[in-house]
């Protein structure tokens, strides 16, 4: 008997016969001889709905947090109650627990909570009462009571979080794709399911455009070990494995290629290279509350250099009043240039530590392809470059085939 | 500085507009000077629709009730945090409450759970910090810390009992209609709103089919002696006290005329007149969970006498059933007549108990208007008649003229 933590989306809970697809699933891992915690997110467009119906209530100012952790926490508990009745109307035998009810304590920070401690003993009981415990994602209580959320990516956090309290044999990520791939397949047809995927990896990958997951809930399983499997809600395909890195895996230079769209990249001229400069602009832009990606610093000529910096374009009109803020302590010829319009490619692979050439096997593909690359920025295990976005398919289609992993 | 306790209903809260206007509303009975716990109902419609859904994912049997609890809880929680939301939007201070965080305790009767206890730390504690307190209506929470709902009528019973908790000064339940009237104004174009009623006749009026409020809010009202206000929360007229009993009240003979519709009369003719007749009949009624209203049963003839009693017209085909399984223990020649399309006007006021000649009043004026009665039951502080459904309306206003209720 194996202890299995599995966690549903938003999609795969989307309607009455959904949520009932689910419980057959659950039900049938429990019969199967196993326990079975399921975590569930809102189903989707019911978070959505909440918040227009925020906005709507308080026009002047954003909703106050604290009470927007109270009402969404509303879409996961509808979720848990109705895909316990839909599995005791399947004849099996099922709890819900909010996240509050499941010992779920975080930190007071309301919309973006931090799980501090899991106290799973009512979890435990209700599974050694034979049952199915169908447990809210995305929502905790603090020590005083409150009710929190975890912000996005919540309820795969959830799952992850619980299956490290309980000790999970198994932890299941169901979404409504078959894994993680070497590439889009909507971009690249020859992208091939990852069978096995160190964190490190995934991390990568989530953080240059594979959203198949947060970053933080990889972190989360990084940090406490938790080995989670991502699968198809909608199938019984075999997923993609996500854990620790094996000797085995270095053996593959490149793991996958990702790629993200509407990125935006700023470009500040004539900057004299003294001290503080930096610590000026990213200052400034860190206060607008934006989140950057690249930043590319090249050597100075006469005390005097360029600095740029990529960022998702939506965010380029706020970075933009930021910095001319800041421009005139910048230096006397200061200049600020932007440009949408480009992409990024990235190819991810914990091989690359003990592999050369990667880079190079990267730009060549590209240089044979005549796609231009505008920026570069590598991490031990990644090589990213900036290209057009027009390009950036191309792109990832002759890169991909470059590293040999067309099916 | 008084301690008021506040009541809106699904229609008060129906939609993001209506709740900004009841916030305004809670917003400036604060700012009169007053402490203020607002219980609110969920958005009318909302539970509708999550029965719907629960009955969609649990077509094979009846949801499980701890789950349609968990299920319910949440319309009461999203009105809680628009609410508070809106009324900091508008500049307040709110704070929300579920059931189970403001200290609700109930028994384990799911779907129609009893009120055990209230621990009104927190709704105190948010008071004294200068907090408005949102508090969730219908729902609480059991020892073992399982959400628990009240079943119909539980908002108000909510107000009610969280205002006997904290020894609120005053209790407002709003709802749609300006308060008790001593008819339907909508059959009696004269009824008058009633300025004060004791709560044995607000009981008799719910009884008797004035529907303003259930009878265990009432009923709760009265054991703990909480006086409270029922009020338009459309405008800002004074509405109907409701409270204990005094001494000038008795002056009004009667205090109001309600009608209910859609009565049945169920007759057993012939039946023997001995002991454990009526207990076989009224036995089997109530096991089939039928309520019932008036019973009659005239003298008896020669050891045979006739059983009569009302009903709800939609509960007939159910008594109907229950009874022919019976029937042959009951006597040798018994048989079984019912009669739909019948309906019920009774008479209010706890005035009658000193005053002689109200039944007497009341049967004269509906045979000066032609009006036949078909049965006859009285309390101390009620009597009701049985009349044609076709006649309700005309019996109505004839009594309520009679009595000199007309504005």
């Amino acid at each position: 008997m194996a202890l299995i933590v599995q966690k549903y989306g938003g999609t795969s809970v989307g309607n009455p016969e959904r949520i009932r697809n689910c419980a057959r699933r659950i039900l049938e891992t429990q019969r199967a001889g196993n326990q079975v915690v399921a975590v569930v997110s809102a189903m989707s467009g019911v978070t959505d709905g909440l918040i227009k119906l925020a906005k709507e209530v308080s026009p002047e100012r954003e909703p106050i947090e604290r009470e927007m952790d109270v009402l969404l926490a509303t879409g996961e508990q509808t979720t848990i109650a109705l895909t316990a009745m839909a599995i005791n109307a399947l004849g099996g035998k099922a709890v819900s627990l909010t996240g509050a009810q499941a010992g779920i304590s975080t930190d007071r920070v309301h919309t973006k909570a931090r799980i501090v401690n899991i106290t799973p003993d009512a979890v435990k009981k209700m599974l050694d009462e034979g049952n199915i415990v169908m447990l809210a994602g995305f929502q905790g209580e603090t020590a005083s009571g409150e009710i929190t959320t975890l912000g996005r990516g919540g309820s795969d956090l959830t799952a992850i979080a619980m299956a490290a309290a309980i000790k999970a044999d198994l932890c299941q990520i169901y979404t409504d794709v078959d894994g993680v791939y070497t590439c889009d397949p909507r971009v690249v047809k020859t992208a091939k399911k990852i069978e096995e995927i160190s964190y490190e990896e995934m991390l990568e990958m989530a953080s240059s455009g594979s959203k198949v997951m947060q970053s933080r809930s990889v972190e989360f399983a990084n940090k406490f070990g938790v080995r989670f499997e991502v699968r198809n809600s909608m199938n019984n395909n075999p997923g993609t494995i996500v854990k620790e890195e094996t000797p085995g895996m270095e053996s593959v230079v490149v793991r996958g290629v990702s790629l993200e769209r509407n990125q935006a990249k700023v470009t500040i001229d004539d900057v004299a290279d003294r001290p503080g400069i930096s610590a000026a602009i990213f200052g400034a832009i860190s206060q607008a509350n934006i989140t950057i990606d690249m930043i590319v610093q090249n050597v100075s000529h006469d005390g005097i250099t360029d600095i740029s910096f990529t960022l998702g374009a939506a965010e380029l009109p706020k970075a933009e009043a930021a910095l001319k803020a800041v421009l005139p302590s910048l230096g006397d010829k200061t200049t600020l240039r932007t440009q949408s319009g480009i992409a990024k490619v990235s190819v991810v692979g914990i091989g690359m530590r003990s592999h050369s050439g990667v880079a190079a096997k990267m730009f060549k593909a590209l240089a044979d392809a005549k796609i231009n690359i505008q920026m570069i920025s590598t991490s031990e295990i990644k090589t990213a470059v900036i290209v057009e976005e027009s390009e950036v398919e191309n792109a990832a289609r002759v890169v991909h085939t470059a590293f040999g992993l067309d099916a």
